[in-house]
């Protein structure tokens, strides 16, 4: 298995710059994530957008969509920011014959209680195992892309 | 999804006790990840054996099997040590009408660097994906459990 | 030694709350750090403000001042926001007979590679050994309160 | 302030090779703390000995007293493990005009919940303030090396 991974930002990549005390999106932290987990296959990482998911646009999801089409990998994996991860796997529901998983996290990837290394384990999980489809892996289950919505106030994803 | 998770040991429990100047097994720390991962299925913890897997005999094994064989739970995950992991796996391939995954760690959970929760996350992704049969989550990778060994110098599962 | 600890807010308590894509200073950290540090002295604790320092007023500090005045204990611990450490320090300087000693931290406790828990070491190493007086204990030294500036860019403390 | 540090292994250093299903000392870890800790003076690292501290012999003391009586360094500081710390403390006692202080730590630096990188700011603490002399930072506490003993099942350093 080879995994395309392509990044978006989101909570999972949020570092804290001291010098402007605020938060950011910083480098993605998928790669390092990954050779903590000590994974056996090979697997390229792209970063195309550094947002907070709220912040994307039609354009960065067009982008999205066109560098996934385009990729010759047939298992893709996008990090991408929790609250609109539901809308951007929708616009991929038309990309036949690729198993395309979504992941993000809760707590930045940095923190010490952050739930991003297992979640990345979650969707390699599904990567490894799935039929091609959009998937969403979070909250400890493998959603269909269009069965699952994000319940912001008990920070879980769930059937819709 | 209901999860029974049966653990047995090995280097994902392993603490570091300074009163010996060794470490040894602990407690189970598969509930504690489950926490941090945030996950949103229910589950149940029990606790087998404490055991480094070079020293599960067949006694232990025994007791494994019969435990799983007899627990109503569809999707069970075991935490075992590495070393004897697919000796244990093997003894399972009687069992039907179940996903039975196992998992473990290189490093244990409570090292900053630890893969434990990578692998936790992949036998959950598995457990979510997968038909019944015994699989191993290991390496970023899900084995069928008859196909895959330890190659101990390189720290890594790999197809047989 | 008893060391009567006051928090203040600042990056070394900052949290990270989903629900608002923004983090936000969180309980303060520092009972859980001295757990960890496993210390053999008393302490006890008391939050008094729960702000980023640059946000810290008048009324603050005077509620500051009368606290650490006010307080039988010898030896002051008080955690606080860097970039306005030394102001605080400064509205100090004339309380008697004290060893009190400020720290705080260039990235959240809550962070894997976060400078807090070396920082409230070299602050409680200060404790034991100064004598009266007001000190900043951050980038590895102990400073007297008057003789240190925060160098923002560098993301250090430094002699004026 | 420039700190010459020597390290001589101890549970500080402790790493987990899986290939062996054990523990060992491992390269020493004292910089990347540092470095964590973003300290602001300088510092060498010279690793003298790679041994659990009850494994520590007359030779071994020797060399440590001949490398900091030979040091031009004003400021040394020691990683050493716990149980044998006041034994080469002791040792030390005739070594004049040099802050000597020795530290370690009851759990592994790798350890998410290690104590070692506090400790380590209290040794520094200690060396920034203390006059010349030897002693021992542990347990949130900075004591004279001859005034200090292991408790060990308390599993903390205590006044004699």
């Amino acid at each position: 298995m080879f995994v395309q991974i392509f990044t978006t930002g989101g909570t999972l990549d949020k570092v804290y710059f001291d010098a402007l005390s605020q938060y950011q999106i910083g480098e993605p932290m998928v790669a390092e994530l990954l050779q903590q987990a000590r994974v056996g296959f090979d697997y390229a990482v792209e970063s195309l957008v550094k947002k907070d998911s709220l912040e994307l646009d039609d354009a960065d999801r067009k982008l999205i969509h066109a560098k996934v089409a385009a990729c010759p990998a047939q298992h893709i994996l996008i990090t991408h920011g929790t609250d609109t991860m539901t809308v951007t796997a929708a616009t991929l529901a038309d990309i036949q014959d690729k198993v395309i998983v979504l992941t993000g996290a809760m707590q930045p990837a940095l923190f010490r209680d952050s739930d991003a290394l297992f979640n990345l384990g979650l969707a390699i999980g599904a990567l490894n195992t799935c039929q091609p489809g959009v998937y969403i892996a979070m909250s400890g289950k493998v959603f269909a892309a269009d069965g699952v919505t994000k319940n912001r106030l008990a920070g879980r994803f769930e059937d819709i």
